[in-house]
């Protein structure tokens, strides 16, 4: 079925029409940062766009959105990235201006479907998406579908608590996943650690050559990923795990030590399948289409 | 559907017939701590006197064991409470013994399956039980149905890792939920704390009374009871969470202080649900009789 999808992102937003998981179609536009209406009228300009050349037939249109989401109202509760998107209604401000049924799904939850159905983990019956870039959020995918909880909260595996007493995070609690082994966490430990600012990207290569101080840090998170990994697969236990965002470019470097931390916290238990991701940033406008389809179809 | 229900215990073994969660027959004996060969006979005694009670046309016959299960074999992997159990093909061996359809299940899962249908979760569409008793297991319910996860490894929420560097539990791993906040590690801590041998009972006493050390082994062991749920929460988000296994028989001074902690550590989300089990002792038996019914049903 050709439904189109949006992918809203703190810098662009990325649309594009698919038909079963392949892009037949795309376009960009920049995100404002000017607060919600001009957002919705990002939004319709890069579908209007789709639209008019030829794509005029899509069942509906699916919207991944950051941010905690109120299924229910249709609404965006506040996006960490974008200005101005407190209790934004996308759902009935997209349907006024597109007239066309809209689906809105979480960004991580949408890209984790994508894996599911069409990427890393599409032969699987069950996988998790964990997706580590500045932070570190997740989705939860059984059958064909996402497993979205009752309050719209399931796999926030970012913010699971696994070291009591540990770094704060944006969430205000301590020692959860993300605040200790996310982009900007890394950042953090290495800015306290030399003393000066230093991004993640510097961390790694400094790492890569060996250096103590930065293996310690990669280490330390890689470690703490394994820990989330390995109780996830002892609370949840899906076929396979699917690790996307920026730090899985990191590639073999990073992910060896993911494992070999799972395979620590998983002894006795059978071993987890733990995958990269396929799709790159086309995972979110294939996501969000998905759900689309699957909302009307 | 009339199915039997046999739910083999370390000390214990209850059968019942049960007919949508009602339980119309019952009995029990002893289990033999003298290898498999007796314990298959005593389960085939329990199962025959209710079948000769008038009851010989049960649909089926579900177990629920402790141990790891390999669901595929129809075997127990082993035990921890009942000797001369590893390998055990209880499957094919009770279909021998009996001539019926035989369904088997983690004793935990099949706990929880009964509040999840008929006890503390009846209409909730998606539960979360958790045993506390000597040890701390769990099961995830959505539909009317189990989450086994692709190892039959779901659910097994004690031994999650929440304290990495914590004291070690019996899989081998240190600071999983269990070995910090079921009734053994209490009594351990405690016995240590006293320095004297002290049992579980006798900590919650003297936390009662206000005792300073007492109650801060009841106040430890709670917060990670709240920590788990929470991380939980995040991870499943099921509508509601079900305690039960010997220490929800605290009560409310044990509760509360579970229910506080996952408060704190749930700040900014939705609040969890949290019941008491509704069905006791009874919640073994018509549970396997549950999947029983949905094995032939």
């Amino acid at each position: 079925m050709k439904t189109l999808g949006l992918d809203l992102g703190g810098t662009k937003i990325a649309a594009a029409v698919v038909d079963d998981g392949r892009i037949l179609d795309a376009t960009r536009v920049d995100t404002p940062q000017t607060g919600f209406p001009d957002v919705a009228a990002a939004l319709e300009r890069a579908a209007r766009t789709l639209l008019e050349r030829g794509h005029g037939d899509v069942a509906a249109v699916g919207v991944g959105s950051p941010g905690p989401l109120d299924y229910r109202n249709g609404t965006v509760l506040f996006a960490p990235n974008i200005a101005g998107m407190e209790d934004a209604p996308i759902v009935a401000e997209l349907e006024r201006r597109l007239e066309r049924t809209i689906v809105l799904e979480n960004d991580a939850n949408a890209a984790g479907l994508a894996e599911h159905l069409f990427g890393a983990a599409r032969e699987l019956e069950s996988s998790l998406y964990l997706t580590i870039s500045t932070g570190i959020g997740g989705g939860l995918f059984m059958g064909d579908r996402v497993i979205r909880g009752a309050h719209g909260l399931a796999g926030e595996v970012g913010h699971m608590t696994l070291l009591p007493g540990g770094p704060i995070g944006g969430d205000g609690l301590l020692g959860s996943l993300e605040a200790i082994a996310a982009g900007r966490s890394i950042a953090r430990d290495a800015s306290y650690g030399y003393g000066r600012e230093m991004d993640t990207r510097e961390v790694f290569d400094r790492a890569r050559k060996g250096e103590p101080k930065a293996l310690t840090i990669v280490d330390n998170a890689a470690r703490f990923t394994g820990i989330g990994i390995a109780n996830l697969a002892k609370i949840f236990d899906p076929e396979g795990f699917v690790i996307g965002g920026g730090m899985s470019q990191v590639g073999a470097f990073y992910l060896d030590r993911i494992r070999a931390a799972t395979a620590e916290y998983l002894r006795g238990y059978p071993e987890a399948d733990i995958r990269l991701a396929e799709l790159g940033t086309d995972a979110g406008v294939i996501g969000a289409a998905a759900v689309a389809a699957q909302a009307v179809g």
